[in-house]
């Protein structure tokens, strides 16, 4: 148990929502800390109106960017809907804004991308999905394999469902390790996946082949894209 | 592969959404199902508006139970707000319409306590959150230990996360395993729980003592709830 106590009072844990979020990058770090008692959350963005998550469910978020009050921890979720972003300066200042002052700047899979062009990832080991572990180095990260990674206060997460892990172990490093484990009986995370298919180092190699074959265009896009911005 | 071939063409997956359903009960088999290809996800409640999920992210439906056209798979998530809608007969009716003509008929968590109160699961083996296990006999239904129990076209999850193992055994069973592995490829599910706190057989006893206490109430009023409308 660390200074904050038993619970959450007041701690303000914000997501960065977009057209083309990843739901599950959202809802597994989302439910993680929202079963912490006192924690505020909130979905951030440009406007109030619904927008569409990547399966086309769609969210109303609660905050705009320009007055969400300082975080004490900004997730950064990622899917499709994270390229458009990665040169967009009204989100790109409001990040960067809200790094200055949150105890901890944090992302799920493709959202590295985005605390890396906004250029705070600069000096840092991170992670982000497998599909785009690559482009790290030319955002100035170090690539670290780990379905979590922490350095300093950048916590980065893998992909999609390492948001979970992710949750689990930020909230047992904040308000300790009986909350986290209190959590992660409610949500009865004893994970029993039927294949072990959840990573190009374990997959069978025909999969891997075909998902990075079903990924090609988006990668071959935002291979382009971030060269584009980082000439610039 | 069976008979449904590649993809999932017109395959209707529709999730009952509610006020104070959990997110991540929903989230989890939906990612699932929506990255296979020509698999249309439908969101279902009685109105269009806004409903707010357990943890307060609000959801748009987007289809009403009135004029939903017949689905493959029926899925109910559960959360909270399950306990009013156990006798709601508008709920029971769709539940039951769309019972006589899907594929498979499933739950995650607390979902299946609907199932239950709609009759649906008399004579089946099935599961929920280990919170609620002790209902399903109330409900003509046999317990089941496991993370997804499978009776004929009954398919029950346990609580919250199992839905992710849940939607790639069923994504496996219909369109064969090489589907449901590249999408746990492309969800990175490999996952690293950091502590054995998953379910009250392996969590620590002070920390199931715990998260019991904070579900003490709820639990006392689902139970009285549960014997009123099975004494009527």
């Amino acid at each position: 148990m660390n200074a904050r106590g038993q619970a959450g009072t007041n701690f303000q844990a914000g997501f960065l929502v977009f057209p083309g979020v990843q739901l599950l990058d959202l809802a597994g770090p989302l439910e993680v800390f929202g079963l912490v008692p006192g924690v505020r959350l909130r979905l951030i963005w440009k406007a109030l109106e619904l927008i569409p998550s990547s399966s086309g469910v769609l969210l109303k978020p609660s905050d705009q960017l320009g007055s969400c009050p300082q975080l004490d921890l900004l997730c950064v979720p990622g899917g499709p809907g994270i390229d458009p972003l990665l040169g967009d300066k009204e989100v790109l200042e409001f990040v960067r804004k809200q790094a200055e002052g949150v105890e901890y700047l944090t992302s799920v899979c493709t959202g590295a991308l985005l605390l890396g062009t906004a250029g705070l990832l600069r000096g840092y080991r991170a992670t982000t999905h497998w599909s785009a572990t690559a482009l790290l180095p030319s955002l100035g990260a170090t690539y670290q394999s780990g379905r979590v990674v922490e350095d300093r206060n950048r916590v980065t997460a893998g992909g999609v469902t390492a948001g979970i892990d992710f949750g689990l172990r930020l909230v047992a490093k904040i308000w300790g390790e009986d909350q986290a484990q209190r959590v992660q009986l409610r949500l009865e995370y004893r994970p029993d996946p039927p294949f072990q298919a959840g990573h190009p180092d374990t997959a069978p190699r025909r999969i891997t082949e075909q998902a990075e074959q079903e990924l090609a265009t988006r990668r071959e896009r935002r291979a382009e894209l971030l060269r584009k911005l980082l000439d610039n």
